[in-house]
């Protein structure tokens, strides 16, 4: 499994991704599932990945090639001129590789099958956050839908949509990510630390903060039991119920 | 869909349901998912059920012809002579009334599958709470696991993991069965008010309180919006967090 989340704010855009994999849960490993492009000036790009990890690094595998020989296969990630057509390139490439490995092989419903979520800005254009299925087409986040999750959504999202604002600052945003992580973590094995982060200012026009949060974060260990704390506080603090008269 | 969770406290059982079924978000309907048996100085037992209706239904009317006709299908309900026993009836119809469907008609994986939560106290014995699943066997919750959910479990979970206590009163569980039903009716619209509630005593051998609460109940709208004020206080007093030196 997986957890991912791009975050839509009017400083800009936030990505957390946890970077666990497994193939039953005696088979568990940890792989990037967060991967940036920039060209400083121009352009910054993010895609988070969730799903089949042959078909996620063999899509992320052609986008580098794509990036790295731009005389090849005009034009790469670098040279699109919009995200749209960006996220229209990353989604035909994802339905080509799905394909492309289910005419080989199994048969199993959906088992090769992935789903991304790409956010990023170019040039005069605003930034932008979609979420790109399987089947190729995608959706795009708007202050009404400020969020994309993708992998074990669930567990985490009453926090974030509870307590998410959009002028919120991008300390409390990576706080609040935290949290849903945190959220998602204690109740799925498969999803785990590290965590990936990645921070976009808007208008930067190049790739901003990105970090790790490591297994022993003491920030991050301090969230999480201070959270427990908080939420019992929380619930001590709401009305009390009474029964209804009989 | 549907939410149900059985709560096992100190002090005896908590049992909440939603009644909302849908075959589609435009077919939707309101049926009671919790049904409770009692013989006074004897018994309480309490059933939720999520999945297909015509199952659970059928299973239910099957349990309460037995109850009303004790000498057609000995023993029934009422009869066993422990809640192990009855864990075993109820997993033994499920079983049936799924194949009996399955064997007529449609093959489509799951489409009548059904799963039960069942607690209650008989005679001398414990309370004890059951899963039981569609293939007819069960699981029973202890103090290392002390709740069961069924139906659209992820969304409730978190808060139920993080401010369960087995000393709790019966007010505050169901304080807190309200907060993770909330949190799911907010992110699933096919689990809705009205919710049932059964409390029961430890060593009552009687149903306790039995309860509805409707859409417009004021305590449960008052608790939900405090609970986003609370969740948002509870983020500002955690930790800021501050970016890692480049």
């Amino acid at each position: 499994m997986t957890y991912c989340v791009g975050l839509m704010l009017k400083q800009g855009l936030v990505f957390m991704s946890d970077t666990r994999t497994n193939s039953g849960v005696d088979n568990i490993s940890t792989f990037r599932k967060m991967f940036t492009w920039d060209v400083p000036g121009d352009r910054s790009i993010t895609l988070m990945t969730a799903g089949n990890l042959a078909t996620t690094q063999s899509v992320v595998s052609l986008l580098e090639e794509r990036s790295k020989e731009p005389g090849e296969r005009q034009p790469g990630i670098l040279e699109e001129e919009s995200m749209f057509q960006v996220a229209t390139m990353v989604g035909n490439l994802l339905k080509e590789v799905i394909a492309t490995h289910a005419e080989a092989g199994q048969r199993a419903d959906s088992t090769f099958n992935a789903t991304m979520i790409l956010g990023g800005q170019i040039g005069d254009g605003e930034p932008r956050l979609f979420l790109i299925y399987p089947e190729g087409n995608f959706i795009e986040a708007s202050f009404d839908t400020p969020f994309f999750q993708i992998g074990e959504t669930k567990y985490g999202r009453p926090i974030l949509v509870r307590a998410y604002d959009p002028e919120m600052s991008f300390e409390d945003a990576i706080k609040l990510l935290s949290l849903s992580f945190d959220s998602t973590i204690k109740a799925n094995l498969s999803v785990s630390l590290p965590l990936d982060v990645h921070v976009y200012e808007t208008g930067s026009l190049r790739n901003g903060r990105l970090f790790r949060i490591q297994d022993n974060d003491t920030y991050f260990l301090a969230l999480s039991s201070g959270w427990g704390i908080a939420l019992k506080d929380a619930f001590g603090q709401l009305p009390e119920f009474s029964f209804p008269e009989p």
